[in-house]
């Protein structure tokens, strides 16, 4: 076999081993972890807009961030900016100052199931996820446990606004109790009338009610731009990382 | 000296070189290059709010950043989300498709000026930095020009907004033109009514005003979330990197 003949070969194999690849756009020759690491960028900014699962090439690279210090510290930092803000508050005697708190990856984490597909690589399966939720077992994000009880403590009321349905209020109740969260002005989950309506509209609609029944709305946390973002937004909305998955 | 004695000495010595700190919040020990990536986390995703200077321990990493692939390859990314989404649209014929840029750390990029004023560690400094922008030397940012070219073929009209003042109308034009932009549909500077004003209004205000003359705004493509947020928001928003400062 002849040089020529093997280089096609040879190439593949180095594309193969340094995890090289040509970007369509500008032929960048890019390694994994830049590429990731500005995949990262674009979701956690909003800028990507849709996806549905994480690129295949990133599932290390994703692993890797959700299991060690960076996303502890990360949500950490979140909670840091959370509280700054919050100290900056008013409280009026009222009671009418609320606080908006997203539940999955927000309060509580639901990566011991995520390590169990991938961490989003795989596509989202609605009947093993609602056994995961069932179990009532996912654990509180620690930054934003020590948030939650310090916005408490300042004279916030706290509402919770989920994803999650009705039928799920019981396990729900029970998995943040079992977490370590108390006493929150209401807990907002999808009723009827909700099924089916993308979340931005939905909690929208929800934060809306809150500000007609009275309420400001000071603060808003969650993972996704779709807690964050629509109308009857928050003063001010933190956003933590989540790049596991999309929700529009 | 007994080792009782010399104990803080060598606990402060151990400090100072393995760069730990302990967070005032949770206490946990974090590295450098942890907490700059989560201090970057928090100013990309605008959880931060206002800030004024990159902090003192996240200079080598915020040049690290601006002066290798990870800077130039997070912009390819946000053009390349960018061009997907703009190809998603239906350009009509009426010529009143638009899309909007702001200038600085978008189109054009300063890092040869914060090169030599510590990549944002110092404050702003208004006489030295309008110096260099007298110069109309700043380089484009290549995966905006790309992008930029990209939209004005697909049909959409451009339009520049910047927080720049009218009496540097010429030294923009002349530095856009060197930088390769050319055929924009218009250049909106500060007016005489527009100093003094929040960037995030003056902003809105000029979107809301293109909006009245007809204009659809599509896209819109900034550094800063005060192009992106307010009023009048485009479609879509895309938020380029810019850790070296922050204008609300």
């Amino acid at each position: 076999m002849s040089m020529v003949s093997l280089l096609p070969i040879l190439l593949l194999y180095l594309i193969y081993t340094t995890g090289e690849v040509v970007s369509d756009h500008r032929k960048i020759r890019i390694d994994d972890d830049v590429y990731c690491e500005s995949w990262r960028f674009s979701v956690e900014t909003n800028d990507a807009g849709y996806w549905s699962t994480i690129p295949a090439r990133c599932v290390q690279f994703v692993q890797d961030y959700m299991t060690g210090d960076q996303y502890r510290y990360d949500s950490e930092v979140v909670a840091e900016d959370s509280v700054r803000f919050a100290k900056t508050v008013e409280i009026s005697d009222s009671g009418s100052d609320g606080w908006v708190f997203d539940i999955d990856e927000t309060l509580l984490s639901n990566l011991p199931y995520y390590q169990l597909y991938g961490f989003g690589s795989e596509p989202f399966d609605e009947e093993s996820f609602d056994s995961w939720v069932d179990l009532a077992e996912a654990p509180a994000l620690p930054a934003s446990l020590s948030l939650y009880k310090e916005l408490k403590q300042l004279g916030f009321k706290i509402f919770l606004l989920t994803g999650r349905s009705e039928y799920q209020r019981n396990v729900t109740e029970k998995n943040l109790l079992y977490a370590g969260f108390t006493n929150w002005e209401r807990l907002i989950l999808r009723g009827p009338s909700d099924q089916g309506k993308p979340a931005i509209i939905y909690k929208s609609e929800k934060r809306s009610d809150l500000q007609h029944e009275g309420y400001r709305i000071h603060g808003s946390s969650g993972d996704q731009w779709s807690d964050l973002l629509g109308f009857a937004v928050a003063r001010r909305s933190f956003k933590l990382p989540n790049p596991m998955y999309y929700i529009s």
